[in-house]
């Protein structure tokens, strides 16, 4: 297969389209973010990073904490909107219905099928960003978005962000996790006994 | 909408099913990781989080770098054979073919349709992971993955990795970044003329 050498960039493919909430100066404020992941599930830890002049930095570093909220596909307007305008400028917290749990430093959004409760362990600075690292203190997810117990991808049917700037759905499903790869697994030991 | 409490659990939708590439003790080895991200575009920067266990970790440490790579969904049985199994078990060193960029330390990965090189800027721990922070110092593109001079995620067709255990394709493109969010602005300016 022929390779481009293309100028160094960051094409992680896909992205969250993660709306991130956070207190400051005594309103709701939101940002949307890709930069957002996994840290470690067990203890569950996030990152987001955000650049330092963002208005939200400003209340998670007042309050230590903020919530990560997985948008659906039917909020892509909202979601790229809190991505356009800064809350410097332009008062965000009409945009979602809010909730909390515990902790009412932490505003949820309810419109969001998934709402994540962070409490800031620790910072570091890369470049222009400010990377949190959140202690995950409580999730929630909407209750009609399980199938037999289980979380359903479908019906979550989260908003996806890449790298081409384009928003996307999900597919479909094509395997499990720690068993599709029992299929290669199979055609060694196969070709071993060849 | 009913919110269910969950178990403290990092439900971040959708994540990279990335494979991460690195030198260790002489042989190229592998690892599968959805907690892979983008920290930083201008100046380009990739996170990973690795358990402190795992054998890639070792080769990182050594070398100062790792290749990030993202498969296409026909990968699907390598891509999670790679995160079933251990390097200090298996050789994974022929699971893939690889190619090399400048850096003889980097092995990328000839059957994924991107790969990045990165050095190490940055490492921190967060309880029983190592985070890795990684400039990126080259980014390879297939050339059959774009159309009309841009990069096709169609043809990229990456392959995602969910929370709920299982890989999925992705779907159809629903918006643009940066410009979706209008189409919210608007509805508020003609509120506003009311």
């Amino acid at each position: 297969m022929s390779k481009i050498k293309y100028s160094k960039y960051p094409l992680v493919y896909p992205l969250p389209a993660a709306l991130v909430g956070a207190i400051v100066d005594n309103k709701v404020n939101y940002e949307t973010l890709g930069d957002c992941g996994i840290v470690s599930v067990y203890p569950p830890v996030l990152y987001i990073s955000s650049n330092k002049s963002h208005h939200t930095n400003k209340g998670i570093l007042k309050n230590k904490c903020f919530s990560v909220n997985i948008p659906s596909v039917d909020l892509l307007d909202k979601v790229d909107y809190c991505g356009i305008v800064t809350g410097k400028k332009v008062d965000k917290s009409n945009v979602f219905k809010i909730y909390y749990g515990n902790n009412k430093d932490i505003p949820l959004i309810e419109e969001c099928p998934i709402n994540i409760a962070c409490k800031v362990k620790e910072t570091i600075d890369i470049y222009n960003m400010k990377v949190f690292f959140g202690d995950i203190i409580e999730t929630y997810v909407n209750e009609n978005c399980f199938t037999d117990g289980h979380i359903d991808t479908l019906k979550i049917n989260p908003l996806i962000y890449c790298m081409d700037n384009l928003y996307w759905t999900i597919g479909k499903s094509v395997g499990k996790g720690f068993n599709s790869g029992k299929n290669y697994n199979d055609i060694i030991k196969n070709m071993d006994r060849r």
